[in-house]
């Protein structure tokens, strides 16, 4: 095994809001950078550039700090943390939000740490793609960058999103996000025409249905693991996100086929648990060990041969 | 291998006209019985039971024959072919049906050739549930029953759709009937509750995510192989049911794990190519070494590793 490498994160961190018809939780610890953070952190030491308000509870930053987190990027702004409210519906593939408040986020822009500048594998969660050029901007052409984003950046900030694609390694994103992105009115052509903007790998997020990867090599499709009691999908990508990252960091920042086959197989892993509990409290006491087990039992769900056994 | 049993189907045969991106048929072969029986053809001898008016094009029963059906038990009725029209988006996931006769199938009834009674794999593709008894009643409990449905039925007709569950081995269908019939808010929970009326294998039908099935022994995913130029999903499910019940029959109809999972396999292979034509263009043309083929391209699309290999 190589060893592994530190992994920087910049996104959101928020208070979420959720109601699922599992349950609710009020003010709960959520964000991206901290569903991916926490997820990456079973893998590979994790650098947070986030921001907080002067209302940040101190003991979410003990969850940080109790998986390792290096939190030197994580300023605290004068003001009111980030806050998000949503609610699931029945079947929990449909989400409404209820109340966005960016708060301290609107000003936010990225301040790295000199330690952080030579982190060699970089996640730039879902935010404006004008801060994930920042941070780049800040940073000598890592060798391994992972972007996330979202439809509202495809349509309102799409020359610096396609600045930022140019830069990029790995991409995540929807089906509606690839053909928004692309025009194309086929997924699979909308992750080819991507391929053509930067990224060598897209990687097409399902949800439920699991993901889609174009890679070098072809196309590579890891299942969701089935959950009879799914409590909260709310971070679900950014853990899928984390998984994914932080095996890959964990294995060099390689990105060759197995690796990447391996490594989506971590993401949906990693999912899983999160969607198993509300918040990230379902990423916080996983062990490696208990993730390969899922990992094993998500390659043992799409396994088969392609001859019968002999019968007697 | 075991020899091939022949397969029964009982279903529609119309004359669908539809119009999709990528192109628009008039009055074309289809319904279930039609898109089931082609694809099951390549794998074992079918017998039809279903009815057409006497307006049916002689080349659409000479394409049955080029594939050697057996037509004894295909009525021709005074009066008009079921017809069906249907438009579909851009994305072609969303679909609106334009128009639907019924005509000679309003009146249909099975009426069961001698020569079928001994049939010992059936496939009830989607018809009025009693119509589906009738042909279970006429037979003595044949040893592979396997069954597609859809939302009306599970509403309109549901005592007879329960009677026939009974009845049934391995039961197709999507993750909305699923959680229609049990009023499960969740698709693994609905099958596990479909397992409890009878079918020992749910299959649940998920368009271009493949499909996921539980077993005995489990869950069991299959993705969909990856089109980028898919030109007519119409028929799709029965041509995944055709792959499937003639594998299955093919090798002696026996439902272990390796069985289900290498047909379930070949009834994905065998949708993509009737999605890759209009009608049953996509299904006439093939050889099984063609399907395995693709086959061996869906098992690669999902496989992966444990273990890294060993670098240098």
């Amino acid at each position: 095994m190589q060893s592994p490498m530190p992994v920087l994160v910049v996104g959101s961190i928020a208070l979420d809001s959720v109601r699922t018809p599992a349950g609710e939780r009020e003010e709960a610890l959520g964000g991206s950078a901290a569903y991916f953070g926490v997820a990456a952190s079973h893998y590979a030491a994790v650098r947070v550039v986030a921001v907080v308000g002067t209302d940040f509870p101190e003991r979410h930053l003990d969850t940080f700090r109790r998986r390792g987190m290096d939190c030197a990027g994580l300023a605290t702004a004068e003001g009111r943390t980030f806050r998000w409210a949503g609610v699931y519906a029945d079947d929990m593939n449909k989400r409404t939000t209820l109340r966005t408040e960016l708060n301290v986020f609107e000003e936010f822009h990225p301040d790295m740490p000199s330690s952080y500048l030579d982190s060699p594998c970089v996640f730039l969660a879902n935010i404006d793609p004008g801060l994930q050029l920042e941070v780049l901007d800040q940073m000598d052409a890592p060798p391994l960058v992972v972007l996330d984003t979202m439809n509202y950046w495809i349509t309102s900030a799409r020359e610096k999103l396609l600045a930022v694609l140019r830069r990029v390694h790995v991409f995540l994103l929807n089906d509606e996000e690839a053909q928004m992105l692309t025009g194309a009115d086929n997924v699979l052509k909308a992750a080819e025409g991507i391929r053509m903007m930067g990224p060598s790998v897209v990687v097409i997020k399902r949800g439920e249905h699991g993901a889609l990867a174009r890679t070098e090599q072809g196309w590579f499709a890891v299942p969701a693991f089935p959950l009879d009691s799914p409590q909260d999908p709310t971070g679900a990508g950014d853990a899928f996100a984390g998984g994914l990252v932080g095996f890959l960091a964990r294995n060099g920042g390689i990105l060759d086929e197995p690796c990447l086959r391996l490594g989506l197989a971590h993401g949906a892993a990693v999912a899983s648990f999160a969607v198993e509990n509300f918040s990230v409290d379902g990423l916080l006491d996983l062990s490696l060990e208990t993730i390969e087990r899922r990992v094993r039992q998500i390659r043992d769900l799409s396994r088969f041969e392609l001859e019968l056994p002999a019968r007697g």
